[in-house]
């Protein structure tokens, strides 16, 4: 059974959503972090097992920016911790779902990531997240 | 640190969610349960330390399905354990914060539960839920 790995939230701007969060939840485990693939910087917050990531768009036209534009800021995705994201995203093909990507990429923290179409699971964004 | 307890999804149907959600995560952990106080039927699946919670509406106009009419399925809240939900609740409103409840009232699994209003944490609506 897969774990969540994080719950990725949109933000505008990482500092303002900082001071939002970090009352409840204490300072950022890890971050701020650049990520290219997906046009992003991020910030992850532990809350216990699991992570809050923050994503900032870093261009307009990007994928968070274009979520930011349609729907303001909020819950952009769910990322569930695999042993293999190209199996993960197979299982679902094999299922009849829809993929966003095929095989894995680069995500953060260096760790190979895959994102499922949200009508794979009922309107929910899931990315996988390849680690132990 | 508060831990995750859950992440909320509204789903206009409870059975056609599983089908989506139960090949990534299996069987569900507890319900399906009717919650009164919030008008949804819920059903918990365990993922590593946390829980997703499906929730379908069970009267139009009752705020999940105001939620599924006016932006579709998907996350609806996250709800984070903490010792007091009272506490919580008023810590969010001492630093300027908005609330949905002022104090707490009856949740899903016999629990105490408070909403913050989603202006409180830049867009999502968060659930506190007392417990250990």
């Amino acid at each position: 059974m897969p774990e969540l790995d994080h719950v990725g939230i949109a933000v505008p701007n990482l500092t303002e959503a900082l001071e939002h969060w970090r009352p409840l939840v204490g300072s950022p485990a890890s971050g701020p972090e650049e990520v290219p693939s997906n046009r992003v910087r991020v910030v992850f917050l532990s809350v216990g097992g699991t992570h809050i990531e923050l994503l900032e768009p870093t261009e307009p036209g990007s994928p968070v920016a274009r979520f930011l534009s349609s729907r303001g800021p909020g819950v952009h995705h769910l990322a569930f911790r695999v042993p293999s994201v190209d199996r993960a995203l197979a299982e679902v093909a094999e299922r009849g779902g829809q993929l966003v990507d095929r095989v894995a990429r680069p995500g953060a923290r260096g760790r190979r990531v895959g994102f499922a179409h949200p009508t794979s699971f009922g309107g929910v964004l899931v990315e996988f997240v390849e680690g132990p």
